[in-house]
């Protein structure tokens, strides 16, 4: 069984939060039948306006249908949410932001319960919801036949990147890609930091940046390689021993210019360790099983 | 005065380590007659080999033409190399790694020997010297006049960027975008930290990340907007009180994984408390500020 596309398939909305809302605006502009709960039943009225209708319970609201999307406050809102509500035969897909852990944990609360579970991971803010053009996507992981037969409607708010079997994946993705791009703004942070009370215009200076910072990012397709091979000083251009030196420049530079470095100091930390462990022919992979327990 | 493109310009270039090396054969591939010293002479003889000519000592080095062009060690080097040459109506151009400070009191001692000073930062790795189609660039910062004349001679090895007449700004722009460069590797390393001992392919998860940073990236445009106006509240679509409560999963996840947050705590810790300062309907913008020690 799969989507009928010629009469869309009817959903269940749990939680019109900013992007609870914005994802049930998306449905109904591409006339899916919704139903939707909130715990704040005002905050649900708006999109009444819209032609969703508005359930007096999460229970009731489960009732209207197969497909259930929860998209709340946090994992232990789902399980409070429909605590009271029949899930047997119903599939849920998880769009409330949490762990691997909370994900893989609530698939197997939401399967003794007789449902299919999807869990996901929303790779926008609200206001990317429903345009093509915006980038948006959402990973999903969990039941891959949920996610075939629903695929369809799913990707109507925002294109859909199933990435396996593990309902732990969704999160694990979206946390991991959250991960990387912190530490990029901190990178940010620190080099405008480094401009302060200099005659340089934010604005110039800012697209050199963007475009620098764009053409170092595929350092980690590298990482990727060498993770696979195991060989970490294969095709090094720019070993740790330089850049272990060449870091150095990096902190007086802040220094002079008056700007903490403890946005930088603990990689930096961290090279000088895997050098010091006698690393200094390999490029920074090395610096990835640091972090983790087993290896640390 | 300006290059005569029918007859490559003459210089001179100090230092023929890797970066030293790529450079001459650069410029000697283009026509430009090259006088090359380096402290170890063997390392300047696969050049001669190539059409160069190797001085015996940096001073004769430095008698052989108006352009000198220095790629040593450090800023250090360049004074003691220097010590002995006569610098009077000499054009410098300082291709060595140092700090802003650095390329600012450099430019003050050889202005005082009457040579005029353009300071630079190499954004690139030698095998990108050369090829157009690398993307390498060179940052240069001091005199005008200097770079005016010389301009198409240093365009020669990597695409040139004047970035003002403070000749410690080159060195600034370098070492700000290697900054930002090195806190989106903290980041890259911790994303794949967590996906270790997982069944998640390393290559199937790295061109997410790659277009995800990118797609990221151009937050930098809005920091910048952010930091002229002055204004770092307006159109914050995820403002710093849902940041700081969605990092909490971050944190749990690595917690999951068994990584480390090391490389992530600091900039979380200091977009709390900006939040707990009152900010929490402002962006990261912020955040710049607190790290520079006069408003830290």
């Amino acid at each position: 069984m799969t989507d009928n596309v010629s009469s869309p398939t009817p959903l269940t909305l749990l939680g019109t939060g900013d992007m609870g809302t914005a994802l049930a605006r998306a449905w109904l502009a591409a006339g899916h039948p919704v139903t939707v709960w909130n715990r704040t039943p005002a905050r649900a009225e708006p999109l009444a306006a819209e032609g969703a209708v508005v359930a007096a319970s999460a229970a009731e609201a489960v009732a209207a249908g197969r497909l259930v999307i929860a998209c709340l406050l946090d994992d232990a809102s789902v399980g409070e949410t429909l605590a009271d509500a029949e899930l047997s035969g119903r599939d849920l897909v998880n769009l409330t932001t949490g762990t691997p852990g909370e994900g893989r944990s609530r698939a197997a609360w939401a399967e003794a319960r007789g449902a299919r579970f999807l869990d996901a991971g929303i790779m926008a803010v609200p206001p990317m919801i429903g345009d093509p053009a915006s980038g948006a996507y959402v990973f999903y992981s969990g039941s891959a036949e949920l996610f075939e037969e629903h695929q369809t409607t799913l990707a109507v708010p925002a294109a859909t990147r199933y990435v396996g079997t593990d309902p732990g994946f969704a999160a694990l993705h979206d946390v991991a890609l959250l991960s990387g791009m912190y530490g990029m703004f901190a990178g940010i942070t620190h080099a405008f930091a480094l401009l302060r009370g200099e005659d340089i215009a934010p604005k110039e200076f800012a697209p050199l940046l963007v475009s620098w910072l764009n053409a170092m990012a595929p350092a980690a397709l590298e990482t990727a390689d060498k993770l696979v091979s195991g060989d970490y000083a294969k095709d090094v251009v720019s070993n740790l021993a330089m850049q272990v030196a060449g870091s150095a420049t990096l902190l007086r530079t802040a220094g002079e210019q008056g700007v903490s470095t403890e946005l930088l100091t603990p990689f930096l930390r961290l090279m000088e360790r895997r050098l010091a462990a006698g690393h200094g022919d390999e490029d920074t992979t090395g610096l990835v099983g640091m972090l983790t327990a087993a290896t640390g």
